[in-house]
């Protein structure tokens, strides 16, 4: 069920991004360069996770496609950014290469600043969202995706290479690199569909749980996955990076996991009766790669 | 005169920008490379030109100088990853160590990344500006900060070096690298303050002549300027650019500037009678670094 569902959401959108990407045409290779940093062969599971909630509170999509491809552009520009030699210095993401690979680094410096840029203006020039709506997505969102949020979870796990660190700085990386895009990917839609109280928070309490959950397993899968698995090399042993299986050794992390997942699907059980999607999405986080 | 007006405004700017940059506290260093990446000793053209359109428009300086913050934050943000190795390989700037030199490559990328994203939080969170406005101002400037402004122009630059190119594209590098921005300086606050008409028309072709005035003489200084002028080495020799005085001459160059200068500066004179400071800045800018 949820595999069928999320393969027909990750078309739809594809379908949307893919087309509202062809108004990028000049520089040819820059605009080439982005919209190869964006077709990555991801699982949108952003985009995905915002469909979700519109379907949950029986909601068309074309209140919130425009930022489900803005956000799908920060978090793409994110990692070829983070994938550059300064940074984590790889040659392959999903089996295939990296954007400073396929074009230069220079290009994919630019091509990162360019798709940044362009999640602020599908945004603001979105015909669907009225001008509040769009000041809201563009706070949260910039937020989210700044030093207060992703950029600053990346910043604090670089700094971390080749260092001990606590378990609440990893708290932090986690729930700040991952974590704030999955949960923007929750609070935009509710945003959008001016949905508040006890299910905004119910949900965006959902959101930091398979946040933490999805890192966790991230973790795991960096050591057990292998490049067929995962598309890329590991990173963590590489870079030297405190892990929950670092710290907590195998056994426990995945114990651990399995408590974040049970409590995100218990929260999600005990407050919707339509939602069980969510349940199954929690499932499929942890589980994936196997 | 000129000159003292645009060193109380940069006193006055500067004190806001520094006081708004507080709000940045952690990852600390993080936030230390943002702020030094800012607070970098330039001109403040930008914010300075948007209070020349205020005061001509005897309007004061708070609803703009949210908007003159980020621009200068996308302005700086721009000039960290130019620097970098991958792209113009510079370690100085006005005689400052560059972002990437001072701390290193990756905080380089990632302040980059932090500055660009927070201009768009800073217009979002304004407690100066209303929703309509918040939004336009965030469309103008990441049309002209993006892949159809400031990147695209920087984009097509890189990909000229060591190349032949056409006077066309040269002009295209000059009017987006450099004269998008300068244009935001002219058209936002325009936009704040709800100018329409003639005026603004007026005003938006000003500034695409300074913008473009401003380029040849940046040219002009690559050439002659040397290290104590210039804060930064010849960039251009280097790299092996195409730029005015080599298709021209330096003469012709000379002659180029000045009637861009001319032309920028009868135009105000026919339109406005108490806009004098811009023909001035129009001067300062073709004579700067003599």
């Amino acid at each position: 069920m949820l595999k069928i569902y999320l393969k027909e959401k990750r078309e739809i959108f594809e379908k949307y991004l893919q087309e509202k990407m062809t108004e990028l045409k000049y520089p040819e290779r820059l605009a080439e360069s982005m919209i190869y940093s964006v077709m990555n062969g991801g699982k949108r599971l952003r985009p995905v996770l915002m469909y979700m909630i519109a379907d949950i509170f029986n909601q068309d999509y074309s209140r919130i496609e425009d930022t489900a491809a803005a956000l799908e552009c920060i978090h793409s520009y994110s990692l070829v950014h983070d994938d550059l030699p300064a940074m984590d210095d790889d040659t392959y993401r999903r089996g295939k290469l990296t954007t400073h690979k396929k074009f230069d680094e220079a290009t994919a410096i630019l091509a990162g600043d360019a798709l940044l840029t362009y999640a602020f203006y599908v945004i603001s020039a979105s015909e669907k969202i009225e001008n509040s709506g769009k000041v809201n997505i563009i706070r949260i969102l910039s937020d989210y995706s700044g030093i207060n949020g992703m950029v600053g979870g990346q910043y604090v796990d670089m700094e971390s290479e080749n260092k001990e660190i606590s378990f609440d700085t990893l708290k932090y990386i986690h729930s700040h690199k991952t974590g704030k895009l999955l949960k923007a990917a929750v609070e935009l839609p509710l945003e959008a569909l001016a949905i508040e109280g006890k299910q905004k928070e119910v949900l965006l309490e959902y959101s930091e749980l398979i946040g933490i959950a999805f890192q966790i397993k991230d973790d795991l899968l960096d050591i057990e996955g292998d490049f067929e698995k995962t598309g890329k090399e590991s990173s963590d042993e590489k870079n030297n990076k405190t892990t929950y299986p670092k710290l907590f050794g195998l056994e426990k992390t995945k114990e651990i996991l399995n408590d974040y997942t049970e409590k995100a699907k218990q929260l999600i059980r005990e407050n919707f009766e339509n939602a069980e999607i969510l349940v199954e999405l929690a499932d499929y986080i942890s589980n994936r790669g196997e």
